[in-house]
């Protein structure tokens, strides 16, 4: 068990690796890094370095994973594997992701360090795409680590016309490989995800850690609605069918059926106006929605009526809807077992025990589909904002959490 | 005065060159012509070739615009001036501004056919820019035309980052010369300017001609509503200060007032969400509120209601609304005697007169600054629909409106 002293110093370590990491970025204004930008090939190459000084054997994967290996006491055993993503949203917070990277790298330095050996590998993973900010992908890195990529994937475009196969090549990646080799179950005893809560929970209640207890599902559409344009000084407005106002009645038809009902959320969060002008009528705008719980048969009958809420009001105001659904999750619930031994490390480093569902998807879900699954979550300062430049997390709450992950690595055995 | 079936033959010559104008485009896809693009330069030397055919001598100012003189019986002779703009909206309508420059060259034409000289010598104006989609800009073509150019203009950029300088002189012209010539009011006769009527109020009452009285004065803001960012899984909705729900509260509220009032518009025409992701709340929204009315005393009010209605919604929401003017012209009355003189053009070509106010704004707003204005209307098709290209005119009302500009160049005699 670390003193209170321990934790936070390697909490302060923790999080000036996380402020170097993040001037990686797409921007030079804010933190920005999308999959394949020269700012995450960097920062996939100083989180190499920084496995490596960790005592960890490291490898790329088709996707650009960065994974590094540390040995059990018998070389081949299964793997228990740790990790989060290294992209970002953009203008995202400095630990989203980042944190559930450097905290498992600062535990396998420590073994490292004793050069102590537990009878599983340690393998830790920074995911190369989760948030999917270039491509509009979910869950890119995770799905490609476990061999199932989508091909249909390669013929997506960028903001700027590039290729999902170009943008691999010109990263030095083979978009033929990406699931060329994956990755046997077997060899998998467990994944344990850090992550920063990205929600005021922890913050509201004074706790640093949290054990979720399951991942909220999710649906997320693009939604296009098509009017008419015109001239923003002639045309009477009885005679329009404006699809901006309509569009905005959507925004609020969302937002009111999601307050209606706790656990749930619901938000737009992308709107466009096509070829949008000062002085001219919109004629078509489109937008996203993404609707979450942690219950599937609530988010999906608030789905349902917001959509018959579109229709409705598209139908009112004469102008046309039309939605495709580009991303769909259910709820998942963590493994019991993971759950119980995450607590039983909190406790044993003198911390209260919080168990709480996470709002937001991780990579976690994905690799719930192969192995037993578990998150650990560190609570999350100003507000509980996250996916914007003021996340923070304290150097002791990091410490707390790196001091968590450690006991939960030296009590786990792989399930019987 | 012409006859119907010389009207359309005349109709159907204006109207191919008006096809063949439109080919001129920044897209490939659709027309738009914007200030100063490759396409816009080859209208201009088209626009030339034209107006050279018809006897003018012809000249391009210094931002761009192409002016056809046609000498009076004694040269030097004061000008009647007529003419409109050869920009375009995004995505726009192939007569607006085109029609109103196309009609004075095929009347000059006639003229110059007959070796007719009037007493007083004729200008036929093409205008660079009126619609200012690419700088932003309002009539920077008929101001710089009187030598009333904003210098400040010269450090704005547009959407690819280039600025107002770089653009002209790529363009071949002097940043430094647009406004170093300005027309000396005592040259003017009057304007006159030709204009699709880009509403529905002459297509309902099947008439193919219309005198304009007044040319409603506007305003355009551009509104910032800045919120907080968060993660759209994690935050409850009642913690939420989501700029784009309440900049969707605030475009409905422009909708809801302009409804309640005959003679007043209002449009959301562009709206863009900083950073916008499928998976962030968004935390920074702008748009353009643009408010029109044919009476200053009503714009102003509703202006001033609409801004009220913004304040009460951002502190409703915990979000902060700001917004800035950056275009607001007083409503222009048109010269009565000019106004007569079309009214009896029409009549002698056997029309039935009817006089309207014009929502949009056009060049003759300005030019109404230097010297006695007026404006003629033709009847717009596709249900008055224009900035779309839906925008139509018949070939006989574009020959109805040559024959009625022919009777009235003639009529003219410059103000005692």
């Amino acid at each position: 068990m670390s003193t209170p002293t321990d934790a936070e110093a390697t909490g302060l370590a923790l999080l000036a690796r996380a402020e170097a990491l993040a001037r990686h970025s797409d921007s030079p204004d804010h933190y920005t890094r999308t999959w394949l930008s020269p700012a995450h090939r960097e920062a996939a190459r100083q989180l190499e370095a920084w496995m490596r000084e960790a005592g960890m054997s490291v490898r790329t994967d088709g996707a650009g994973s960065v994974i590094g290996r540390y040995e059990g006491a018998s070389p081949g055993a299964k793997a228990l594997v740790t990790g989060s993503h290294y992209d970002s949203v953009r203008n995202g917070g400095k630990y989203d992701g980042i944190l559930g990277i450097l905290v498992p790298i600062a535990c396998v330095a420590r073994l490292h360090g004793r050069g102590e050996r537990l009878p599983h590998a340690i393998e830790v993973v920074a995911f190369a795409d989760e948030e999917g900010a270039r491509f509009q992908t979910s869950f890119l890195a995770s799905r490609a680590f476990l061999g199932r990529f989508d091909e249909a994937l390669l013929e997506r475009r960028d903001a700027q016309g590039v290729s999902f196969g170009e943008a691999m090549r010109a990263a030095g990646l083979d978009p033929a490989a990406i699931a060329a080799h994956p990755r046997d179950p077997a060899t998998l005893a467990a994944y344990v995800e850090v992550h920063i809560e990205q929600g005021p929970v922890l913050l509201d209640e004074g706790l640093p850690l949290g054990v979720v207890t399951a991942i909220a599902g999710g649906t997320r559409h693009r939604v296009t609605v098509a009017g008419a344009a015109g001239h923003a000084g002639t045309v009477p407005m009885a005679r329009r069918r404006d699809a901006l106002a309509a569009a905005a009645e959507m925004v609020l038809a969302v937002e009111a059926r999601a307050k209606g009902q706790p656990g749930l959320v619901g938000t737009v969060g992308m709107l466009e106006v096509r070829d949008g002008t000062g002085n001219v009528i919109p004629g078509e705008v489109s937008f996203t929605v993404d609707i979450r719980s942690g219950e599937d048969a609530v988010r999906e009958a608030a789905e349902r009526e917001v959509f018959a809420a579109f229709d409705a009001i598209a139908a009112r105001r004469g102008v046309k809807v039309s939605a495709a659904r580009n991303h769909a999750t259910r709820a998942t619930p963590c493994s019991p077992r993971l759950q119980d031994l995450l607590a039983g490390s909190i406790a044993a480093i003198g911390c209260p025990v919080r168990r709480l569902a996470s709002g937001a998807g991780h990579d976690a879900m994905v690799m719930a589909e192969a192995t037993e699954a578990a998150m650990l979550f560190v609570r999350c300062g100003a507000g509980g904002v996250s996916h914007n430049p003021a996340e923070t997390v304290t150097a002791e709450d990091a410490g707390l959490a790196a001091a968590a992950l450690g006991e939960f690595l030296r009590r786990f055995a792989p399930a019987a």
